[in-house]
């Protein structure tokens, strides 16, 4: 077992550079903390590459880590590798997930130039929740690997197959296979109610503001929009994500 | 008009206390910030007590505030009144929101111990969206005039009647009128997908680690969950929230 008592540590500065997305993509690594992340990641243990442990702390006698890499850590270490401001003590090099089912994908969510991590993390969880196959990040969406994406993903990010890839080319990729391709829009489009719930199809959602882009909605079968009875103006994306995914897969 | 350059006025210490909710439970009033928000409660007037806007700022035209108080501050008064780390210049002091027609509600939210105030402002707004005729907040619950949930509201808290209340007696109050009472349960009660739509209900959300107390979920009749189908331990409240006010409204 390893220990790391200084935060000049040649380890504690790499462990650090994760906090940016450029360190995470040049080393297909990123940075989890805390117990029920943690413990999410050693379902697939074959993604940690190191166990990073404060000193105070004891880690569960369920967790089977004893063939894991294992560093131990000062408390100020911690702080230092930290993304939050009351760290739990536990943190965990993970390698990047790839997911290797896609030919069976039946359930699809693309998300296109998402912005805020925390309604991305929310979506994953909900995606997660419902039942959905694979999510396809596009091109301009907050990385997945953030920090604040991981954490309010609840764990899911290790559960649910998740994959980087232009949408326009996974589009075309399941129109081709004849699934339903639904757009989401304020403008236009029908009333989510009028579809029917199917085994197979592809939801987008879009950004906060300015939605799907138009290249895509161009593209879908049909686009849909949830009705607003009220006077809000519009509803949060994830609440539109989980208000969708529930209907369309039945 | 008034115009005030000095953190250290009265009036300034005065609108910085209404950061707590002891300040604004004293006074009965609560601060808002940001043009959004100053917008929506321009659509109810009556309730602006004052308008506070900085001095480089310029009010667009179409606002129609001749006959409001209104202050002029410096920048560095609003940024000293300001729980936002970029204040837009202009904020506002309204009164506290007492909804009138409560005898006419047909589609009730009852929020029980709920916490966190992000998702407290979203489901406003989710039940805003919904056409959700009036929010009950139960003990417990964090304060309606944080200014987290006022901001993730985004302008729903103008829109819709909410009233803090003991969710007992409200319960009991609609039971009476007949109208089917739904709690929310991870263990035991119902699918949502087997309750039909209705004119008239009481969805009950709770607490986000607890859920609905045992106390409320005794006294409804039928208490739901949401089918998760994949590896998540469950949904957000707030997603959760949509989804089943999206399908017990039809």
């Amino acid at each position: 077992m390893n220990r790391i008592e200084s935060v000049k540590n040649t380890k504690v500065k790499q462990w650090r550079k994760l906090h940016t997305k450029k360190e995470r993509e040049a080393t297909g690594t990123f940075l989890i903390e805390g117990f029920h992340l943690v413990e999410e990641a050693l379902k697939r243990k074959e993604i940690i590459r190191e166990l990073i442990v404060s000193e105070e702390v004891s880690l569960p006698s369920s967790w089977n880590v004893d063939d894991l890499t294992m560093t131990i850590v000062t408390t100020e270490v911690m702080k230092a590798i930290s993304d939050t401001e009351t760290p739990q003590g536990v943190a965990a090099i993970c390698e990047e997930l790839i997911p290797t089912n896609i030919d069976s994908w039946q359930k699809l969510l693309f998300v296109d130039a998402l912005q805020d991590p925390g309604n991305l993390g929310t979506i994953i969880r909900t995606a997660d929740a419902a039942g959905i196959d694979g999510v396809v990040l596009g091109k301009g969406t907050v990385d997945l690997y953030n920090p604040k994406v991981v954490r309010s993903s609840q764990g899911s990010i290790f559960h649910l197959a998740i994959k980087k890839a232009n949408l326009q080319e996974m589009l075309h990729i399941y129109k081709e296979k004849g699934f339903p391709i639904y757009g989401t829009s304020l403008q236009n489009g029908v009333s989510y109610k009028e579809i029917k719930p199917s085994t197979s199809f592809v939801l987008i959602m879009g950004n906060e503001g300015s939605g799907v882009g138009q290249d895509l909605l161009a593209k879908t079968d049909q686009n849909l929009y949830i009705p607003i009875y009220g006077g809000a103006e519009s509803l949060n994306v994830g609440i539109a994500t989980g208000i969708l995914l529930y209907h369309l897969r039945g």
